[in-house]
């Protein structure tokens, strides 16, 4: 499916239930960081629930569209121009292979 | 820019600066509270930071796509299965316009 | 320290700086969020940064004593209280050496 | 009850059960953003969950307890360092009132 039918179900959605009044900038900041930790816990104590995961990865990654969307982003756009921001602080050479933060290449 | 073009570049950034080794499903899952914990962060205390808001946001979308890469599923099928199984937990009638929690409906 | 001095430490210098006003507990819970996703990039991509860690760790502490202090709880009641709630849902001879959570043991 | 007998028991726990092995200071971290998110549940939406907000504060605490214990760190020195820092970052006479970063005061 289309990211952007994707997008258009959640906004049908959303009206449906009339929810879009709480969905404020930092009411869905505040979500995606609920289901970030729902997800976290799917790996906690070095086990692996893949099953729970897929479902959780599912409620951050629609939090983040519903911000977007609250936002004016377009996810896409959005995720490019910081890649390119990123891979300014990491260049290829320097970062190859390497799992330290930028600060310290 | 199309979704599927947008995770072919993060592949490829990846690919070029050999971070696969990192990107266990674990450690993308803490990247996305991390970074999920910076995006909250631009919504401390009633202030809002939309410049910094938009490029946190940007970081947990591209952890979240990294993670569903890593484990081998599409996003937006991810979303669509997931919004399923949410409409079911709030059918319109008794979700409409309320905030409270599907077994308190 | 007594734990009483550093919790009328921490009253001192929130009144002095007239922030009891920003400290309801809704933001209060923001910030222990924000500082735990600071608290995990301490251990991202299995480096652990020790120095950084005590220091957020410090953090989180500090929002959950300031936290209690909003509900009117005294942090050590708290946690011997979920203590027992925790004893009761793992007994001893089921939990040994179990990393499983209690509704799998 | 006095802290280091709340650490006292905790320890007991830990221990009758053979859990240490578990608690290495990155499962202790990300122990702690997982409670620290559900303890944001017990405010979403702008609803406010009391009887569930104690409880979840209580396991916070617990696991910053536990991380500060695996460290070799007693928590009430670590607030206590860190908030001279964090005094220091904020003089009263530029904080009082704000609700700014330091670097913006």
């Amino acid at each position: 499916m289309e990211l952007n039918e994707v997008r258009g179900q959640l906004r049908r959605f959303v009206e449906e239930r009339e929810w879009a009044q709480f969905h404020s900038p930092d009411n869905l900041a505040m979500s995606i960081s609920i289901e970030a930790g729902e997800l976290l816990e799917c790996f906690q104590w070095g086990v692996e629930n893949r099953a729970e995961a897929r479902l959780e990865l599912a409620d951050v990654l629609t939090y983040c569209l519903l911000l977007a969307d609250r936002l004016g982003e377009d996810p896409c756009d959005l995720v490019v121009e910081k890649l390119r921001i990123t891979a300014d602080k990491y260049p290829v050479e320097k970062a190859r292979g390497s799992r330290r933060k930028y600060d310290e290449l």
